[in-house]
């Protein structure tokens, strides 16, 4: 039974990429909540292992890639078996860039190199990487199985980060205008915070590979958008 | 000669996505002069038009993607053809990217909704968006010609845009010390600076991506790296 033979082959190469997959996926979580939790606690050593950590889901994106590739070439998959394969390559491709992400706000704990001055100018970015972090989760979870509703709701409540997200960029601004001394950390935590928010619109990245995995299609329209920052007038200074 | 045809039709394939890839090339880098010129002049109609011109190249990033895996799966091409196919997917995506990152100045160009209130806030922004529109052009070249030198001198260069952004960002921080008043803009114009300053590091991707569709390989070890902006100390206020 040769073809029997291929068949299997290709299901267990298939698994074997989904199980990369899964194990980048807890890496990117792990990655985000560590750089906030190092953001927090001025813990330098934790930002730098965020950083040296990044490098394996680099690595692991370019294997995927490559895998994934190598699987098109050989298997020439059609149809839901095509997409199967082409979802890995879309989703190892934002996991990495949220990698990035999470670096990106571990350098900024480096940056900042001391305690933040005021524990209120951390609760919006704690906040916001909760829910981001349930958004990633989710996907994840949809992802794995199969969900097309839970994709949808991940990609909905996108509003809410973008909303939140909003708020907290005018509230540090207030604190910035308030006291100049307070300008150096509050623009590294407004990089952080959109770093945040950029990570909550991989997830909805993932959202739409997701469904268009499980039904071939993307979704119709523009998605929602409630990130305002970049099209609204700002706080008046005081 | 069935097999002549059949590599005809496939050269005339690849010779289609190159294509695309030159129009898609040429159009970011429009998205990215006329995003500044936009910041530059406040000019709002003009910035409309980059964030509606940026969904043709997410539409053209997207065709050329399911173009290049279904010829992969219909081709099986392997060694340089495959690297080719490969290439055109990175390209493609590095170059939505970018008109992605001039939407986002297009966008805080609305946002401000004002005339920079000082024209020295600009000049830095105005450089360093040279060098990147350089850069562009510059490896586009690179590929077009296959010229793994260049793409390395392009790769070489990135640590000019990044000294370049970390000095600007060391400057704008200052006016915001300075006066309250600037907050607003000059935060606008942080992140406009950080979105040119990844632009170029989306042309060094390119270029990494060059060297691999000319000699099949990576570059070693990290690449050169100056934006120190995120691991330095800021300014103190005064």
């Amino acid at each position: 039974m040769p073809d029997q033979h291929i068949v299997t082959a290709y299901d267990a190469e298939l698994r074997r990429l989904g199980g990369q997959i899964a194990e980048m996926g807890g890496l990117a979580e792990t990655l985000v909540a560590d750089s906030v939790a190092a953001l927090s606690r001025n813990d330098l050593e934790l930002a730098q292992r965020v950083i040296t950590h990044d490098k394996r889901l680099d690595q692991m994106q370019r294997t995927v890639e490559e895998e994934a590739i190598l699987l098109i070439a050989k298997r020439q998959p059609m149809a839901t078996d095509l997409r199967e394969v082409i979802s890995f390559m879309r989703i190892a491709n934002d996991l990495e860039r949220v990698g990035d992400l999470a670096k990106n706000i571990a350098k900024r704990v480096i940056a900042i190199d001391s305690p933040i001055a005021h524990k209120q100018f951390l609760v919006g970015v704690q906040h916001l990487v909760e829910i981001a972090l349930e958004q990633l989760a989710n996907v994840l979870n949809a992802y794995s199985n199969r969900e097309d509703g839970l994709a949808r709701a991940v990609r909905d409540r996108d509003t809410d980060i973008d909303a939140l997200y909003t708020s907290l960029f005018r509230e540090l601004l207030t604190y910035m205008m308030e006291d100049p001394r307070n300008i150096g950390q509050c623009t590294h935590l407004l990089f952080s915070a959109k770093n945040i928010e950029r990570i909550g619109d991989h997830a909805t990245n993932i959202a739409e590979t997701v469904h268009y995995a499980i039904t071939g299609e993307m979704w119709e329209g523009d998605r929602p958008k409630a990130d305002t920052t970049s099209v609204e007038s700002l706080p008046v200074p005081g």
